[in-house]
Protein backbone atom coordinates (compact mmCIF):
# COMPACT_ATOMS: atom_id res chain seq x y z
CA UNK A 1 0.00 0.00 0.00
CA UNK A 2 1.77 3.08 -1.17
CA UNK A 3 1.73 6.53 1.09
CA UNK A 4 -1.53 9.22 -0.08
CA UNK A 5 0.30 11.35 -2.31
CA UNK A 6 -2.41 13.86 -1.71
CA UNK A 7 -5.33 14.35 0.76
CA UNK A 8 -8.15 11.50 0.93
CA UNK A 9 -10.49 13.42 -1.71
CA UNK A 10 -7.98 13.87 -4.44
CA UNK A 11 -6.98 9.81 -3.52
CA UNK A 12 -10.69 8.94 -4.01
CA UNK A 13 -10.41 10.70 -6.95
CA UNK A 14 -7.38 8.74 -8.40
CA UNK A 15 -9.19 5.52 -6.82
CA UNK A 16 -12.67 5.97 -9.23
CA UNK A 17 -10.03 7.06 -12.10
CA UNK A 18 -8.40 3.82 -12.31
CA UNK A 19 -11.70 1.87 -12.32
CA UNK A 20 -12.45 4.15 -15.34
CA UNK A 21 -11.79 1.64 -18.51
CA UNK A 22 -8.57 2.47 -20.25
CA UNK A 23 -6.92 3.82 -17.35
CA UNK A 24 -4.61 2.00 -14.84
CA UNK A 25 -3.58 2.84 -11.66
CA UNK A 26 -0.50 4.69 -12.87
CA UNK A 27 -2.61 6.90 -16.06
CA UNK A 28 -5.04 7.48 -13.22
CA UNK A 29 -2.92 9.71 -11.49
CA UNK A 30 -1.48 11.75 -14.84
CA UNK A 31 -5.76 11.77 -15.68
CA UNK A 32 -6.19 13.55 -12.09
CA UNK A 33 -3.60 15.80 -11.99
CA UNK A 34 -4.39 16.87 -15.27
CA UNK A 35 -8.09 16.97 -14.10
CA UNK A 36 -6.92 19.23 -11.39
CA UNK A 37 -4.79 21.64 -12.87
CA UNK A 38 -7.70 21.41 -15.76
CA UNK A 39 -10.51 21.97 -13.38
CA UNK A 40 -12.25 24.97 -14.99
CA UNK A 41 -11.64 23.98 -18.68
CA UNK A 42 -12.39 20.18 -18.33
CA UNK A 43 -13.30 19.06 -14.94
CA UNK A 44 -16.40 21.40 -14.41
CA UNK A 45 -17.25 20.19 -17.85
CA UNK A 46 -17.31 16.68 -17.54
CA UNK A 47 -19.49 16.81 -14.39
CA UNK A 48 -21.41 18.81 -16.01
CA UNK A 49 -21.79 15.99 -18.69
CA UNK A 50 -22.04 13.44 -15.53
CA UNK A 51 -25.07 15.60 -14.42
CA UNK A 52 -26.97 15.39 -17.57
CA UNK A 53 -26.52 11.45 -17.95
CA UNK A 54 -27.08 10.64 -14.28
CA UNK A 55 -30.05 9.58 -13.32
CA UNK A 56 -31.58 10.95 -16.98
CA UNK A 57 -30.07 7.75 -18.84
CA UNK A 58 -32.25 4.66 -19.11
CA UNK A 59 -32.73 1.67 -21.38
CA UNK A 60 -34.95 2.24 -24.34
CA UNK A 61 -37.76 0.61 -23.89
CA UNK A 62 -38.58 0.14 -28.13
CA UNK A 63 -35.05 -1.01 -29.03
CA UNK A 64 -32.91 -1.58 -25.22
CA UNK A 65 -29.92 1.42 -26.00
CA UNK A 66 -29.16 3.56 -23.56
CA UNK A 67 -30.06 7.76 -23.74
CA UNK A 68 -30.98 10.31 -21.72
CA UNK A 69 -34.03 10.17 -23.78
CA UNK A 70 -36.86 7.11 -23.84
CA UNK A 71 -37.40 6.08 -27.02
CA UNK A 72 -33.99 6.49 -27.77
CA UNK A 73 -32.56 9.32 -30.15
CA UNK A 74 -32.21 6.30 -32.60
CA UNK A 75 -35.71 4.99 -31.89
CA UNK A 76 -37.04 8.76 -32.55
CA UNK A 77 -34.86 9.28 -35.81
CA UNK A 78 -37.54 9.38 -38.73
CA UNK A 79 -34.86 9.98 -41.30
CA UNK A 80 -33.82 6.28 -40.67
CA UNK A 81 -35.24 3.22 -42.84
CA UNK A 82 -38.03 1.44 -40.27
CA UNK A 83 -37.95 -1.35 -42.55
CA UNK A 84 -34.57 -2.43 -41.72
CA UNK A 85 -33.94 -3.53 -38.16
CA UNK A 86 -30.43 -4.20 -37.19
CA UNK A 87 -30.10 -6.71 -34.17
CA UNK A 88 -27.01 -6.68 -31.88
CA UNK A 89 -25.95 -7.60 -28.70
CA UNK A 90 -24.68 -4.80 -26.59
CA UNK A 91 -25.30 -1.14 -27.01
CA UNK A 92 -21.01 -0.77 -27.68
CA UNK A 93 -21.87 -2.86 -31.29
CA UNK A 94 -24.87 -0.33 -31.93
CA UNK A 95 -22.04 2.38 -31.30
CA UNK A 96 -19.29 0.74 -33.78
CA UNK A 97 -22.17 -0.36 -36.48
CA UNK A 98 -22.85 3.86 -36.41
CA UNK A 99 -19.24 4.65 -36.30
CA UNK A 100 -19.13 2.46 -40.14
CA UNK A 101 -21.42 4.71 -41.29
CA UNK A 102 -22.45 2.15 -43.58
CA UNK A 103 -26.25 2.06 -42.34
CA UNK A 104 -29.45 4.05 -41.42
CA UNK A 105 -31.64 1.81 -39.69
CA UNK A 106 -33.30 1.16 -36.42
CA UNK A 107 -31.69 -0.74 -33.93
CA UNK A 108 -32.87 -4.10 -31.44
CA UNK A 109 -29.62 -4.49 -28.68
CA UNK A 110 -30.81 -7.73 -26.94
CA UNK A 111 -28.31 -7.11 -24.04
CA UNK A 112 -25.99 -10.15 -24.24
CA UNK A 113 -26.02 -13.43 -26.64
CA UNK A 114 -27.08 -16.86 -25.36
CA UNK A 115 -24.80 -18.16 -23.15
CA UNK A 116 -25.68 -21.22 -21.33
CA UNK A 117 -22.54 -21.47 -19.16
CA UNK A 118 -23.05 -17.94 -17.40
CA UNK A 119 -26.61 -18.81 -16.69
CA UNK A 120 -28.16 -16.52 -19.90
CA UNK A 121 -30.82 -17.77 -21.54
CA UNK A 122 -33.83 -15.95 -23.69
CA UNK A 123 -35.17 -14.47 -20.98
CA UNK A 124 -32.11 -12.99 -20.02
CA UNK A 125 -32.19 -11.22 -23.43
CA UNK A 126 -34.20 -8.48 -25.03
CA UNK A 127 -36.35 -10.98 -27.23
CA UNK A 128 -40.02 -10.44 -26.67
CA UNK A 129 -39.90 -6.59 -27.72
CA UNK A 130 -37.72 -7.98 -30.74
CA UNK A 131 -40.72 -10.36 -31.80
CA UNK A 132 -43.19 -8.01 -30.93
CA UNK A 133 -41.67 -5.42 -33.15
CA UNK A 134 -41.69 -7.73 -36.35
CA UNK A 135 -44.82 -8.49 -35.93
CA UNK A 136 -45.77 -4.89 -36.10
CA UNK A 137 -45.64 -5.29 -39.45
CA UNK A 138 -43.21 -2.44 -40.51
CA UNK A 139 -39.71 -4.31 -40.38
CA UNK A 140 -38.75 -6.27 -43.84
CA UNK A 141 -35.63 -7.58 -42.75
CA UNK A 142 -33.67 -8.04 -39.95
CA UNK A 143 -29.79 -7.98 -39.91
CA UNK A 144 -28.39 -9.86 -37.02
CA UNK A 145 -25.29 -8.16 -36.55
CA UNK A 146 -23.79 -10.35 -34.01
CA UNK A 147 -20.08 -11.32 -33.45
CA UNK A 148 -18.85 -14.63 -34.92
CA UNK A 149 -18.31 -16.14 -32.02
CA UNK A 150 -20.10 -19.49 -30.98
CA UNK A 151 -22.28 -17.55 -28.53
CA UNK A 152 -23.07 -14.95 -31.44
CA UNK A 153 -23.98 -17.84 -33.78
CA UNK A 154 -25.88 -19.84 -31.14
CA UNK A 155 -27.67 -16.58 -31.10
CA UNK A 156 -28.16 -15.80 -34.42
CA UNK A 157 -29.57 -19.43 -34.57
CA UNK A 158 -31.93 -18.95 -31.82
CA UNK A 159 -33.20 -15.76 -33.35
CA UNK A 160 -33.48 -17.11 -37.06
CA UNK A 161 -35.56 -19.83 -35.09
CA UNK A 162 -37.94 -17.10 -33.42
CA UNK A 163 -38.54 -15.16 -36.57
CA UNK A 164 -39.27 -18.00 -38.80
CA UNK A 165 -43.08 -17.41 -38.61
CA UNK A 166 -42.87 -13.37 -39.36
CA UNK A 167 -42.31 -13.00 -42.62
CA UNK A 168 -39.43 -11.16 -42.88
CA UNK A 169 -36.07 -11.64 -44.63
CA UNK A 170 -33.39 -12.61 -41.97
CA UNK A 171 -29.33 -12.01 -42.83
CA UNK A 172 -26.56 -11.64 -41.17
CA UNK A 173 -23.44 -10.23 -41.66
CA UNK A 174 -20.64 -11.37 -44.47
CA UNK A 175 -17.79 -13.06 -43.25
CA UNK A 176 -14.72 -12.10 -45.05
CA UNK A 177 -11.16 -10.74 -45.31
CA UNK A 178 -10.95 -7.41 -43.11
CA UNK A 179 -10.21 -4.28 -44.66
CA UNK A 180 -6.55 -3.56 -44.22
CA UNK A 181 -5.97 -6.91 -43.38
CA UNK A 182 -2.87 -9.17 -45.07
CA UNK A 183 -3.73 -12.96 -45.73
CA UNK A 184 -0.90 -14.81 -44.02
CA UNK A 185 -2.17 -13.47 -40.79
CA UNK A 186 -6.08 -14.52 -41.43
CA UNK A 187 -7.02 -17.68 -39.96
CA UNK A 188 -8.28 -20.85 -41.98
CA UNK A 189 -11.79 -19.98 -41.28
CA UNK A 190 -12.03 -16.74 -42.03
CA UNK A 191 -10.10 -17.44 -45.54
CA UNK A 192 -12.27 -20.43 -46.29
CA UNK A 193 -15.54 -18.18 -45.41
CA UNK A 194 -13.81 -15.18 -48.17
CA UNK A 195 -13.29 -18.17 -50.42
CA UNK A 196 -17.04 -19.62 -50.73
CA UNK A 197 -18.15 -15.97 -50.63
CA UNK A 198 -16.16 -14.41 -54.04
CA UNK A 199 -17.49 -12.13 -55.63
CA UNK A 200 -16.68 -11.38 -58.95
CA UNK A 201 -14.24 -8.31 -59.45
CA UNK B 1 -17.10 13.85 -39.06
CA UNK B 2 -18.51 10.32 -38.18
CA UNK B 3 -22.47 10.56 -37.31
CA UNK B 4 -23.09 10.90 -33.78
CA UNK B 5 -23.97 6.88 -31.64
CA UNK B 6 -26.19 8.60 -29.30
CA UNK B 7 -27.74 12.01 -28.00
CA UNK B 8 -26.05 14.94 -27.80
CA UNK B 9 -25.82 14.66 -23.75
CA UNK B 10 -23.98 11.14 -24.68
CA UNK B 11 -21.72 12.18 -27.58
CA UNK B 12 -20.60 15.63 -25.20
CA UNK B 13 -19.62 12.95 -22.37
CA UNK B 14 -17.62 11.30 -25.07
CA UNK B 15 -15.94 14.10 -26.41
CA UNK B 16 -14.64 15.29 -23.05
CA UNK B 17 -13.65 11.91 -21.65
CA UNK B 18 -11.25 11.95 -24.84
CA UNK B 19 -9.31 14.96 -23.84
CA UNK B 20 -8.30 13.36 -20.66
CA UNK B 21 -4.95 11.89 -20.85
CA UNK B 22 -4.82 8.24 -21.12
CA UNK B 23 -7.94 8.05 -23.08
CA UNK B 24 -8.28 8.51 -26.86
CA UNK B 25 -11.30 9.10 -29.21
CA UNK B 26 -12.15 4.98 -29.31
CA UNK B 27 -11.69 4.78 -25.76
CA UNK B 28 -13.42 7.35 -24.36
CA UNK B 29 -15.84 5.99 -26.19
CA UNK B 30 -15.52 2.41 -24.15
CA UNK B 31 -15.00 4.49 -20.75
CA UNK B 32 -18.23 6.46 -21.66
CA UNK B 33 -20.71 3.15 -22.35
CA UNK B 34 -19.02 1.77 -19.37
CA UNK B 35 -19.64 4.83 -16.88
CA UNK B 36 -23.09 5.01 -18.36
CA UNK B 37 -23.54 0.90 -17.64
CA UNK B 38 -21.77 1.60 -13.93
CA UNK B 39 -23.50 5.05 -13.57
CA UNK B 40 -24.44 4.14 -9.70
CA UNK B 41 -20.84 2.47 -8.98
CA UNK B 42 -18.81 4.60 -10.79
CA UNK B 43 -20.11 7.20 -12.67
CA UNK B 44 -21.92 9.03 -9.70
CA UNK B 45 -19.11 8.90 -6.96
CA UNK B 46 -16.77 10.03 -9.59
CA UNK B 47 -19.40 12.95 -9.97
CA UNK B 48 -18.99 12.85 -6.29
CA UNK B 49 -15.01 13.10 -5.66
CA UNK B 50 -15.31 15.94 -8.74
CA UNK B 51 -17.16 18.29 -6.77
CA UNK B 52 -15.52 17.46 -3.77
CA UNK B 53 -12.34 18.44 -5.62
CA UNK B 54 -13.89 21.43 -8.16
CA UNK B 55 -13.99 24.90 -6.00
CA UNK B 56 -11.80 23.99 -3.46
CA UNK B 57 -8.17 22.84 -4.71
CA UNK B 58 -5.83 25.41 -5.07
CA UNK B 59 -2.38 25.77 -4.88
CA UNK B 60 -0.88 25.73 -0.91
CA UNK B 61 0.82 29.14 -0.18
CA UNK B 62 3.73 27.51 1.78
CA UNK B 63 4.41 24.81 -1.11
CA UNK B 64 2.65 25.12 -3.97
CA UNK B 65 1.19 21.99 -4.01
CA UNK B 66 -2.52 21.21 -5.15
CA UNK B 67 -5.03 20.09 -2.44
CA UNK B 68 -7.99 20.75 -1.36
CA UNK B 69 -6.66 22.13 1.99
CA UNK B 70 -4.10 24.98 1.97
CA UNK B 71 -1.72 24.76 3.39
CA UNK B 72 -2.23 21.52 1.64
CA UNK B 73 -1.62 17.91 3.39
CA UNK B 74 2.17 17.55 2.92
CA UNK B 75 2.81 20.89 4.86
CA UNK B 76 0.66 20.07 7.89
CA UNK B 77 1.46 16.48 8.18
CA UNK B 78 3.86 17.02 11.63
CA UNK B 79 5.44 13.92 10.94
CA UNK B 80 7.76 14.94 8.54
CA UNK B 81 10.72 15.67 8.57
CA UNK B 82 11.11 20.31 8.52
CA UNK B 83 14.74 19.94 8.09
CA UNK B 84 14.40 18.11 4.22
CA UNK B 85 13.06 20.46 2.00
CA UNK B 86 12.56 19.20 -1.40
CA UNK B 87 12.49 20.88 -4.64
CA UNK B 88 10.32 19.88 -7.47
CA UNK B 89 9.48 21.43 -10.67
CA UNK B 90 5.78 19.58 -10.58
CA UNK B 91 3.20 18.45 -8.96
CA UNK B 92 3.44 15.58 -10.87
CA UNK B 93 6.97 15.15 -9.12
CA UNK B 94 5.91 15.56 -5.77
CA UNK B 95 3.36 12.66 -6.40
CA UNK B 96 6.12 10.57 -7.91
CA UNK B 97 8.38 10.95 -4.71
CA UNK B 98 5.86 10.04 -2.54
CA UNK B 99 5.09 6.88 -4.39
CA UNK B 100 9.08 5.68 -3.85
CA UNK B 101 8.15 5.76 -0.13
CA UNK B 102 11.78 6.88 0.07
CA UNK B 103 11.22 10.60 2.25
CA UNK B 104 9.33 11.82 4.86
CA UNK B 105 10.36 15.23 4.34
CA UNK B 106 8.88 18.12 2.97
CA UNK B 107 8.17 19.79 -0.79
CA UNK B 108 8.71 22.97 -2.34
CA UNK B 109 6.68 23.03 -5.83
CA UNK B 110 8.18 25.49 -8.26
CA UNK B 111 5.75 24.96 -10.84
CA UNK B 112 8.29 24.43 -13.73
CA UNK B 113 11.49 24.91 -14.72
CA UNK B 114 13.40 27.75 -16.43
CA UNK B 115 13.29 27.61 -20.23
CA UNK B 116 13.90 31.02 -21.60
CA UNK B 117 12.67 29.76 -25.39
CA UNK B 118 9.05 29.33 -23.57
CA UNK B 119 9.09 32.30 -22.14
CA UNK B 120 9.77 31.03 -18.33
CA UNK B 121 12.47 32.91 -16.25
CA UNK B 122 13.01 33.41 -12.25
CA UNK B 123 9.58 35.12 -12.10
CA UNK B 124 7.64 32.61 -12.95
CA UNK B 125 8.77 30.36 -10.51
CA UNK B 126 7.77 29.66 -7.24
CA UNK B 127 10.95 31.34 -6.09
CA UNK B 128 10.94 34.17 -3.65
CA UNK B 129 8.35 31.70 -1.31
CA UNK B 130 11.33 28.85 -1.44
CA UNK B 131 14.40 31.52 -0.20
CA UNK B 132 11.43 32.75 2.31
CA UNK B 133 11.46 29.40 3.58
CA UNK B 134 14.72 28.39 3.38
CA UNK B 135 15.68 31.50 5.60
CA UNK B 136 12.83 30.95 8.36
CA UNK B 137 15.66 28.65 9.57
CA UNK B 138 14.06 25.28 10.43
CA UNK B 139 15.40 23.65 6.75
CA UNK B 140 19.10 22.10 7.07
CA UNK B 141 18.62 20.52 3.93
CA UNK B 142 17.68 21.54 0.31
CA UNK B 143 17.49 18.35 -1.84
CA UNK B 144 16.64 19.61 -5.27
CA UNK B 145 15.12 16.79 -7.12
CA UNK B 146 14.64 18.16 -10.43
CA UNK B 147 14.54 16.45 -14.38
CA UNK B 148 18.10 15.39 -15.25
CA UNK B 149 17.22 17.30 -18.20
CA UNK B 150 19.34 21.09 -19.58
CA UNK B 151 16.36 22.92 -17.92
CA UNK B 152 15.96 20.99 -15.00
CA UNK B 153 20.08 21.00 -14.47
CA UNK B 154 19.81 24.75 -14.94
CA UNK B 155 16.99 25.83 -12.66
CA UNK B 156 18.74 23.40 -10.47
CA UNK B 157 21.92 25.87 -10.97
CA UNK B 158 20.14 28.83 -9.99
CA UNK B 159 18.38 27.43 -6.95
CA UNK B 160 21.96 26.67 -5.74
CA UNK B 161 22.85 30.12 -6.44
CA UNK B 162 20.36 31.72 -5.15
CA UNK B 163 20.71 29.59 -1.65
CA UNK B 164 24.51 30.22 -1.97
CA UNK B 165 24.55 31.94 1.53
CA UNK B 166 21.66 30.83 3.27
CA UNK B 167 23.78 28.38 5.09
CA UNK B 168 21.74 24.99 4.33
CA UNK B 169 23.32 21.61 3.10
CA UNK B 170 22.32 22.04 -0.97
CA UNK B 171 21.74 18.06 -2.49
CA UNK B 172 20.42 16.67 -5.12
CA UNK B 173 19.36 13.29 -7.03
CA UNK B 174 21.75 10.81 -7.95
CA UNK B 175 22.44 9.69 -10.99
CA UNK B 176 22.88 5.81 -12.28
CA UNK B 177 21.93 2.72 -13.47
CA UNK B 178 17.84 2.93 -13.09
CA UNK B 179 16.98 -0.35 -10.54
CA UNK B 180 15.49 -3.08 -13.25
CA UNK B 181 17.89 -1.42 -16.03
CA UNK B 182 19.85 -3.62 -18.55
CA UNK B 183 23.24 -1.61 -19.28
CA UNK B 184 23.10 -2.21 -23.23
CA UNK B 185 20.10 -0.03 -23.01
CA UNK B 186 21.74 2.99 -21.61
CA UNK B 187 22.82 5.84 -22.65
CA UNK B 188 26.74 6.84 -22.79
CA UNK B 189 25.79 9.56 -20.70
CA UNK B 190 24.42 7.75 -17.62
CA UNK B 191 26.49 5.00 -18.05
CA UNK B 192 29.60 7.65 -17.15
CA UNK B 193 27.62 9.11 -14.74
CA UNK B 194 27.25 5.57 -12.60
CA UNK B 195 31.16 4.36 -13.20
CA UNK B 196 32.04 8.05 -11.38
CA UNK B 197 29.72 7.51 -9.22
CA UNK B 198 30.49 4.09 -8.03
CA UNK B 199 30.22 2.56 -4.58
CA UNK B 200 31.59 -0.05 -3.05
CA UNK B 201 30.09 -3.76 -2.70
Amino acid sequence: MPRSVAGPEIERLIQLLARVPGLGPRSARRAALHLIKKREQLMAPLAGAFGEVLGKVSTCRVCGNLDVRDPCSVCIDETRDETLLVVVADVSDLWALERAGALNAKYHVLGGTLSPLDGIGPDELNLKTLVARVHGGTVKEVLLALGATVDGQTTAHYVTELLRDCGVKVTRLAHGVPVGGELDYLDEGTLAAAIRARTSF
